[in-house]
């Protein structure tokens, strides 16, 4: 078999190995008698399956015990709106527009809080990052998008200063593709498909003095962190399949060098990728 | 290998059929060089798949072209605030009590509408299904929980009339399991992992008047039915390898008979068990 290499929107490729071991283990997971996909979210198996892989993400990406994991559904799509239904305090929030998943988590955000642009590179057909100026006065939180997978442009170094106002990234694409000091920021949120596994579960990385601000009481028990964090991801029944894949891509990143061995996979990748772009008389790359 | 019989909370046994193709097609999908899991959804591969599962579920349960067929994420629990935010007009339901999940859905639904316990079973522990008073006035809906899992109760005939108020269903524990008359009920939801599938996809089978009812502008788009029906279920990455398992499962159902096929093996599995349990000193079947 020839394997082929997708970059379309949505699912992208997953290691081969963490596949092979999947598809070895579909029927019997262990000596469970049991395949994985029918496994009682409650049962010893499954417990350290989904501890295991909060484990790992946590040393993958140097998170300490003073954030929270937790494992939810709906993409980062309903994270655009979990955001500001978990942390509307004062009801004013900044958002960075840097392109259309940007500008959607905005436009979700207006429903339930006084969204204001900070910054935008509209302008410019959004090919570069902008400048955000301080922010002043009282604020839920400003929100990045880390990575903007349409045009290409992402936050390398410089990230906004927002001193006590926690900054919030949507870290869907870009998750685990290289080094991030998740420590910078008060929430981190990312669906999985890009980076850590098949598509149905988003990642959040929340740091816990957030847990504490009380979502209107029309917030859905589904979409409060606090569900999530009181309940070890598993208040309801989880995507558990999923999990255990996203387990099944961590070992391997951790197999290949963590975050730094993906940082040099994916420069090496880059290079020729974009090395052909350049030199092609056809595409342009605009950022 | 001995396959274990799971009768735990939560995910249930799957067709060992269904596994062992899918475990077979892990590595790649017929000759498409991928794995479903890698698959963009919005290649022609992953459209054929989620219209084929979307078909079979028609096929297998009656459905006709007035209903729509969704595909959503969150499990029954996340469908306990997504029913009273999209059929809210006139702000009063009606929900019937008969054990825990009932009563989530009752709970969860008062964050947004006022809710009558029409009928309730709890002064007889939830050990029968109450009479249901006919309704007077105007109502949204009529909420039941077909099966319910903690005391074995379920609807069996005898749906409760309530006129032009729609019925809607939490068929989580049962859809399949024997033929259902869908058209008697506005919409009914079920989460996927006990009879459907690996846990990770909810689906919502809508009457479509239903979904002219404007939610409030505080729903979430992803909490929105129309934002499923206007967009074949795929409005973001939906939880594509849960939906592919579910037409894997569905079709292990067709070749076994579809619905009343699944009636017939599981009354022959009930017979078994409850036959051990009535002959017990020990156990007692109070349902």
């Amino acid at each position: 078999m020839s394997r082929v290499y997708n970059f379309s929107a949505g699912p992208s490729c997953l290691p081969e190995e963490a596949l092979a071991e999947a598809a070895a283990e579909l029927l019997e997971y262990g000596n469970s008698g049991q395949s994985v996909m029918e496994m009682s979210h409650r049962s010893k198996d499954y417990g350290a399956i989904i501890h295991e892989t909060e484990a790992l993400l946590r040393e993958l990406l140097a998170v300490g015990e003073d954030y929270a994991v937790l494992f939810m559904q709906g993409g980062a799509s309903l994270q655009f709106a979990c955001v500001p239904l978990n942390l509307t305090v004062c009801g004013k929030a900044a958002y960075v527009d840097t392109g259309v998943w940007a500008d959607k988590a905005a436009q979700e955000a207006g429903r339930y809080t006084s969204v204001t642009v900070a910054a935008s590179s509209k302008d410019t057909n959004y090919t570069r990052i902008p400048q955000v100026p301080p922010l002043e006065g009282d604020w839920d939180y400003l929100h990045i998008t880390l990575n903007n997978t349409i045009l290409g442009t992402a936050w390398r170094e410089g990230l906004p200063g927002c001193g006590a106002v926690p900054l919030v990234a949507d870290a869907s694409s870009c998750i685990l593709s290289e080094p991030l000091d998740v420590h910078k920021f008060g929430l981190i949120y990312a669906g999985a498909q890009k980076n850590l596994g098949p598509a149905g579960a988003a990642v959040v990385l929340i740091r816990r003095d957030l847990l504490e601000r009380t979502p209107a009481a029309s917030t859905p028990v589904m979409l409060r962190y606090r569900t999530y964090s009181e309940n070890e991801s598993m208040y309801n029944t989880p995507p558990c399949y999923t999990i255990y894949m996203i387990g099944k891509v961590l070992k391997w990143v951790k197999r290949n060098g963590g975050a730094l061995g993906m940082k040099k996979r994916n420069e090496a990748k880059a290079a020729l990728l974009y090395s052909y772009l350049d030199s092609s008389p056809f595409y342009r790359a605009p950022a």
